[in-house]
């Protein structure tokens, strides 16, 4: 199938393009981007002119950032045409409402993509957890800003949503493990005193069955980055590293370690194929619908100035 | 039809009491609280063993602040009743969710309130605006906290919602009239410097036309208080006054103004009367939705100290 490709930036570059390239599924037929292009592939500025030229391009993926994607999501849907989205689907869960409303009345797909429930070892978490009893979840998300966004002052400005940005990874796998769902109890924002979004947070949320779940997420991480999930339940305890890369079950390995983002991007743009192959909607907000809960209701404290 | 009322606080007083009363689908059976009571009605502090004890009431209806409300709601719930709830209808987005797939497994009725779409007028300006071509929205809800909120400090703690308290109202009538869906585009949010929640916010809206809608919230209004929506459109001005009490066509008033709430909580136990009848869930989250979209994609502006 032929494939648009919109927003030509870091991830498109790194994760995007390639996974399009290996894959047996798709096509890159055409770009569109202010800036960026890819070898080979027709460039364009306009996308509604991309959109007119060529009918032939069913299926169109975006992965500029959030706060301009409703517009080029409403005008590709308008257009009859499936739409794939980067996370978080939207700047707002309002427009995410719009568009997934847009999609079905023309009986297209749309699919609000989570790159981190593709890693290698989340199936097999959430098989695992799925008839055990759990008493506590402990995520901890910390990473270095400077080293993963460096210079991006945009990540501290409304809508950036700082620290959540990576954070909202962590929750797309929760919510996919979790045979229950959770809500948010209670939240603490730390927020540079130079800048609008946290730095840092620690969320705690109300489980049905009364287990203790909560978050810790930090973007001040030097040295050894951290992103792990461990779930202590009465038949033992799982641990996931790496992002879901790898996987532990009372302290023994299930296998190799996936580093990095690895096989998420090409499992994801096998998901699509199958989603338009199929017809449908696939537009899970319960990880966004979360950060927002903690926008809302968390208690905010000013801390240091951070710079890049 | 007996039904329970939890929370008897200022609005239970002012406005759920006296509705049941003289409204002739409901009797008030039981009330629970820890302070407050109604003459001539058991009172219980122990939710549970009320409704152990009168398996005769088949309806709840929750007035008690958002935080603990979902874990009421829950239990009233899981005990096989039929649940009305204050607005907000929770303190998170994800725990309205948890309800509504509650209340649907259990087949009950649940019903989240906004009392404000009740005001007298807002049917018939939803009527007029639904063949009008849009082309500005204004909101001016403008009110004295120290007035309605005297010595309330919960209101500006996390998860009080501060200006958006009453803010959601004016939301509530305006996703009720506009015969399409908006977002939210921007914002900013005053935050006086020794408080959690804002004081004041300016919304900016994008609509599918193109009309410009704005919301202008403020909680430092003295003197004269203002309750508004004024809808330009290119068949002439509709401006709703009072909180929707009165409604001007081109300048000319179409009735007598309904001053104050009034009929807004008769209707909503008629409306819930209805709801339990005929079964099914009336759970519209947009309200909310934009007001966490605020609190997510809002800029943060510190303004001077508040105090009561």
């Amino acid at each position: 199938m032929d494939i648009a490709l919109v927003g030509i930036g870091k991830i498109a570059v790194d994760q995007h393009v390639p996974s399009i390239a290996a894959s047996p599924d798709w096509d890159l037929t055409a770009t569109v981007s202010r800036q960026g292009s890819v070898e080979g592939v027709p460039a364009f500025d306009d996308f509604d002119r991309m959109l007119e030229e060529n009918p032939g391009i069913r299926v169109v993926s975006l992965c500029l950032p959030p706060v301009p994607r409703f517009d080029f999501a409403a005008r590709a849907l308008k257009a009859g045409r499936h739409v794939m989205l980067e996370k978080p689907p939207g700047a707002t869960l309002s427009e995410c409402g719009e568009l997934e409303n847009l999609a079905r009345a023309q009986g297209l797909s749309l699919f609000a993509t989570w790159h981190s429930r593709e890693a290698d070892k989340v199936d097999a978490a959430k098989a695992w957890l799925a008839d055990k009893t759990l008493r506590s979840l402990t995520v901890t998300w910390r990473e270095d800003v400077r080293r993963w966004h460096p210079g991006q002052d945009w990540i501290f400005e409304p809508g950036g949503l700082g620290v959540f940005d990576p954070g909202i990874n962590a929750l797309s796998i929760v919510t996919k493990i979790l045979p229950v769902p959770i809500h948010l109890a209670s939240a603490v924002l730390r927020i540079p005193e130079n800048r609008q979004a946290p730095i840092a947070a620690a969320l705690s949320f109300a489980h049905p069955g009364g287990a203790r779940v909560a978050c810790e997420f930090d973007f001040r991480q030097e040295g050894e980055q951290t992103w792990t999930i461990e779930a202590v339940c009465d038949e033992g305890t799982l641990l996931l590293t790496h992002g879901g890369g790898q996987m532990y079950i009372d302290g023994q390995p299930t296998g190799e370690t996936e580093v990095g983002l690895a096989g998420e991007y090409p499992r994801l743009y096998a998901a699509m194929a199958a989603l338009v192959r199929k017809g449908g909607i696939d537009m899970d907000l319960s990880p966004m619908r979360h950060v927002a809960d903690a926008f809302l209701l968390g208690r905010r404290e000013t801390v240091a100035p951070f710079d890049f």
